[in-house]
């Protein structure tokens, strides 16, 4: 028997993956839960039919949704992730040293034990003594939280099933007032290919509750058309190129995605992006 | 009925677009050609079997592989494009006002036609009075034309196939004496992910020819795993960052991807990706 794994975007677009093995398949209270084995990327997460992370390339993801928010935020001591559950972002935010407070708050805790046993390498920082996994709905705890974080980070699966409310302009305005003054919020802002209106929603709905936000963008072969942007959103101005260049030297060793140059970088937006997000602004 | 076209990587990853209709279905003397209309990317040119260009992502590949080394070479005249028989490569470089002459060097006839035919606004350079169109092996034609041109661009089919012959040691080579003093090459050099011997059996060939050689990389939805790598090489130094602007700055309105942070910031690679480069230097 040949097993494949198949996602399928739309009615257009098929990515398939063959898988040696299926180590783990549950339906928790909010979405189906599998682990493969497959052969091009390791072990795989999948929620929902959806490739969630993979041993090979989970750390572009991961980096490039936390270090440039720890390297650009003035001085963070404190960080709330959201979603996340892998741990992943996590294990990258204990890089700083300086960071000395780290929630996450993670609606299925079945995600979490999931990836403690299947990903180690992922998933080991949430043990770490300044890391607190809170089992819970991120919508809900973020409104009570005010002026809690310097950091908040949106982790979250795609804009349907569980991870909807964390895309309504509702919840970002709560993301604002959950940040402390000079605040940076990222959230994972989804493939920048797709032609239909999962963007324009996602960057009109950030701006309900930020004054300045910019996209930028990373490599990532398992997530649908290879390129993945992140959304750096806070109410007071930020400059990318204004990262803090000790911070990013004191974590630079341990990273096999970002460099001094990419960081900023990633930033720089092709026009034909930067014309279809300016249409959503 | 569903018609699906599928492209295989190994026996491991399958990449599948919806085919609303064959517009095209021909065998040549050197490959299988087909031009599919797909819903995700409009019509498409599938040579044996792979993903050549899309009406929608074809931009970048063209982009990329053109106004690098138009840029960065120091006062380029003539060029040579080897490959490319869409003419996309052409139609980028005819930008540059600056470039009087360019031969295209394209085994393949067939290709040209039907890229005449189904693809206009990629090949409809070919027709340009500075524009020489060579039916024939580009192999054979470099060794022929030695000092003659200022910028070669090897805008080949993949490894295998009728674009065996422009991957080889003893081929990049003759690209070397077929280029003026100060002149660039850039080859299309395959996906960044890949694990086997492939981007190391490039890399050592194009080290066989030239004394410098730079990679560079770009986003394209409908190549293999996403992200695409070019080389750049030359027997003097070069630099990426040493750019012409003002000859940037009379292209760049036309542009969708590139823009004068990209171009420089293509060269800058990620360390997993640097790793895998040297260990083939």
């Amino acid at each position: 028997m040949e097993l494949w794994f198949t996602e399928q975007e739309k009615d257009h677009i098929r990515f398939g993956l063959k898988a040696e093995k299926v180590l783990f398949n549950d339906k928790s209270e909010f979405q189906e839960i599998q682990v493969l084995e497959t052969k091009a990327y390791g072990k795989m997460l999948v929620l929902d039919g959806c490739v969630m992370t993979t041993d090979e390339d989970e750390f572009v993801y991961h980096e490039m949704i936390a270090h440039p928010a720890a390297c650009i935020h003035k001085n963070p001591k404190a960080a709330l992730v959201i979603g996340g559950g892998d741990g992943g972002t996590v294990r990258e935010l204990l890089k700083h040293k300086g960071i000395d407070k780290i929630v996450l708050c993670e609606i299925d805790g079945m995600v979490v034990d999931a990836c403690k046993k299947f990903f180690p390498q992922i998933a080991g920082g949430l043990s770490d003594k300044r890391v607190t996994v809170n089992i819970g709905d991120g919508v809900a705890y973020i409104k009570d939280h005010k002026e809690a974080f310097d950091i908040i980070i949106i982790d979250s699966t795609d804009p349907i099933g569980p991870g909807e409310g964390l895309f309504s302009g509702e919840f970002y305005q709560s993301v604002a007032r959950a940040l402390r003054p000079g605040g940076l919020m990222v959230a994972q802002s989804e493939a920048i290919w797709f032609k239909d209106d999962v963007l324009g929603r996602i960057h009109r709905n950030i701006a309900a509750g930020f004054k300045h936000k910019r996209t930028y963008l990373g490599a990532i072969p398992t997530y649908p058309r290879g390129t993945w942007s992140w959304t750096m959103a806070s109410n007071e101005p930020f400059d990318p190129k204004g990262f803090d260049k000790a911070r990013f030297a004191a974590v630079e060793s341990g990273l096999k995605y970002i460099t001094a140059d990419i960081l900023p970088g990633a930033f720089n937006l092709p026009p034909f992006f930067r014309e279809k997000l300016s249409k959503n602004d």
